[in-house]
């Protein structure tokens, strides 16, 4: 008998994170935000999915400010690992709260089988720093954000799910020196990696940073502002992982607005046909032939 | 003080439907299977929108065999309602069961302001009728079919929340006496609408059927499968609306999927950053600037 | 044709609980926490029920520190709204965020019919300040409750419901100048009244308070902790309304550790089954009747 | 260190309910509908729980005729799977839907810890076959019903999660003949056990079934009709196990009724206090000394 395929698949999708994070080859998450941009990404050949807050949210049709519970985003998150084998590493915001909604999370998070959590030092609710001029923004207490990270591994089942510090200093205007001593506390409390993140249109905060780090953690950048640096220096630089971020929402917006505009403006299907993907490509994602074969077993027809 | 919103907006939503299928004019509705992609259906100029169950479920990552709950099915849908202002026509399967379970969707998707529900006449759980071979597919018993229209009708709270009967028998394989049979049924248990649908690749059994129909009830069609006909055939025949069924997620698949395809072959943004929409616009369409002015309002920052 | 009902009862509902709160009379609510639980306190002739967030968090079997999150709350409060015709003024904790949290909170109750909700004082995640032997424990920053209050009521769609402001000085340590400096605060702010809460064994800080209120707004008391006042006592002092805050979760507690350990014990129903509703009980409680006479209309039995 | 817990427990939870079907002591399942109520039942000594649909459904105060949805039934069981560490077996309707719906189902339940679901051969929706007066009431199609059992057999992943058949032949009018076949069918399609079902108000159905029954899988009964019969009868005929099936649901009802009504007729807690739970109690159960000691550690106070 073959063996038989892990309820949630956590256990290979956990270690194949944990590998990735600490491998010595650069790697990438590609964004998803539902069940049906995972499998997309799965299938493009992408080893692991950034499952993105500020995709999923859009994907709702809600703000990123935390206004999705986060059982909701669990929710989401749940569909994505049950249409995909490869891990899923999830944008958790804050934690949702205090050290307590974070164990509650890992556990929640294992149950449905997503292999890691990023949470961020920033307070709850969040809001968007992009959004916020102001320099030297309130971020998290050092100390109680650390002891959340260690609260997670604490609690976690699995010896290999992935908690990453993400660490705003730098978006929310503070100096190296901050990015720094957040990065090592968090990596001392047991994060897995830290995601250092940057709005800078260049990589010199992460140059900075990497040039100070001494490799004390996996380190994993996102590199949407600086976007013309070549991987290749990421990988001189001994960057773990770089997340794309946001593209298939991005991309999906783009399509749907076109699609819709063009079907609204012609009051037909003939133009609007061509570039889109067929229904048969729908039920091909679907998976329709593995249920045609259920049936045919299950429930054979008279 | 400005009149408040209603918290759903069904009655104002509900309204707009009725009218839209009662007018003499040819009405248009755009799929959407999101948050995201129902405010980008109004956003175009659409005055309702199709919440398609077999988009829903592959956005989901599922099949559309009701594998989603229908309480995850009205998730989504209230995801949908939220965002937008105009009506949501849902395509409720065959209502999820009986009698009962139709008179509970109905309340439901009231208290989340969708306003009106399309059901079909076949047997739960749904199966691909397109993908079955057999001419005449086994249909709901007429009688019973009929009795959950009406009660569904008995149930509603709105007056003009709307139920369209969804008639299956060409797509069974049925002749057009059949169809006829059933939409006049269903119109006679209430139903405000009939949807005929057929996988033709061409409008003939929808020109049968409204040569006998003698406008008993608006008609609603979906031309996928016939999309050279000009719309204005459609109002010629008295056609009250059209249904683009699901043309946003295709477009969303096939813009993931050459996005997705693109970042891992290049491991770089640049190229794929070109025609996909901008972090701005995401920020945009979740109305960030509602926020902020909110925030600077009842959240004033030190 | 008789009057349809309200989808979800809103109107009336909102409009009985504002009347509670403003009229002269003395009033009650009684603690529910489930669908089961809320019918039970209006067939007993309460016109109005607590949604407890202790008894709810207790009955779902997590604590009540934020552990559920505010959907899984109000999916709770959807089943009592559900099977109930009266007011449910529910124990919303903080609001689950900020004002904007809190903002969603409100549109969400409304649609499934919640007629009012109370917000705490206090910081989120909750925890337990019963539990807090420090004197002068942090509460919310005043100004920033203030606007919470203020924003949950300029989203409120229907005008009757409230927003009751609860106000933890008082438990938390602070004397009564703090107690009534934040009530006043709160009724400015647009609070439809203020919940004082005491944790002594007599009425002695309601007392202090009602001396120096001058009736600003109508005062929601809890008197679990002294229970031996009389009602009449807090008709004197011009209290508006009393919970009795979690007694029905603490009768089932009781009810079901003596039955399930009898039936361990005796490994025998004959004595268990004495003293404990009969299925009987449950049909009607499930108005099985209703459905059996719809059945006969919309689904006859060959 | 010590062994880490699994996020959901059921390796062990089923390798225990597995045992208990298939071991020779009579052994007993008792019923809960939450997490309060399912750790009230572990406290007791119970070895594993019957999460009973009737009982579920009343407390979400709907119909037992799948008005919840099966996402809503296991978001129940999860709270309870959660609450506890000894194996729920869950009356699963009849798979809602057909073996595709099923095989969903047991992925579900093995993702939130349940260790194993019981599936009764009727059609969807369910209807109360106790308030169905008709001899030989429609039951599943055997070979249908036997073949989801199947598909749910090849779904699970761990190798002792539990399908137990229950055959409603008896409660639906039919011989004893039908019982027989029925039961062997499912248990030659793989059901771990059958449940055997009785209205009765003496166990002659069962004798009559154990009589020729051969021990072709373990039986499980349900005495509520015929609690006079003692445990011992059960082991001499040679069942596996007994359910206790709704008996905490009751006491809760009684409980519940009884002080609310002299709550509401005494407007005082004084007497209505004394045979409740105290509020300490509430707070043990909750577990509110973990809480603390971790806050201790992990969120110290200034």
């Amino acid at each position: 008998m073959a063996a038989r395929r892990h309820c949630s698949g956590l256990p290979s999708k956990a270690k194949a994170l944990k590998q990735m994070l600490t491998g010595k080859d650069l790697s990438f998450l590609m964004e998803a935000h539902s069940g049906l941009s995972a499998r997309i990404v799965q299938e493009a050949g992408f080893k692991a999915i950034w499952a993105s807050g500020l995709s999923i949210s859009a994907q709702l049709g809600v703000r990123d400010n935390n206004e999705a519970s986060w059982t909701q985003v669990t929710d989401v998150a749940e569909y994505m690992s049950d249409a995909t084998d490869i891990p899923i590493l999830i944008d958790a915001d804050t934690g949702y709260g205090n050290f307590n909604n974070a164990r509650r999370l890992v556990t929640k998070l294992e149950k449905i089988g997503v292999a890691g959590a990023c949470i961020e030092d920033k307070l709850f609710p969040k809001t968007n720093s992009l959004l916020d001029e102001r320099s030297a923004q309130p971020l998290a207490d050092i100390k109680e954000f650390s002891n959340k990270i260690t609260a997670m591994k604490d609690t976690q089942s699995d010896e290999n799910f992935c908690v990453v510090a993400r660490v705003e200093s730098f978006i929310a205007g503070w100096p190296l020196e901050e990015a720094l001593k957040r990065a090592t506390a968090y990596a001392e409390a047991g994060a897995d990696a830290v995601l250092i993140h940057s709005k800078k249109s260049d990589p010199s905060d992460i140059e900075a940073f990497m040039k100070h780090w001494n490799n004390k953690a996996p380190v994993v950048i996102v590199p949407t502002n600086y976007p013309k640096t070549p991987v290749s220096r990421f990988q001189e630089l001994g960057i773990s992982s770089v997340i794309w971020a946001n593209h298939n929402v991005r991309a999906s917006i783009a399509a749907m607005q076109k699609t819709t505009k063009q079907i609204f403006e012609e009051q037909s299907l003939i133009n609007a046909s061509k570039d889109i993907a067929t229904v048969k490509e729908i039920f091909r994602l679907q998976t329709q032939d593995e249920y045609l074969k259920a049936e045919d077993k299950y429930l054979p027809k008279a």
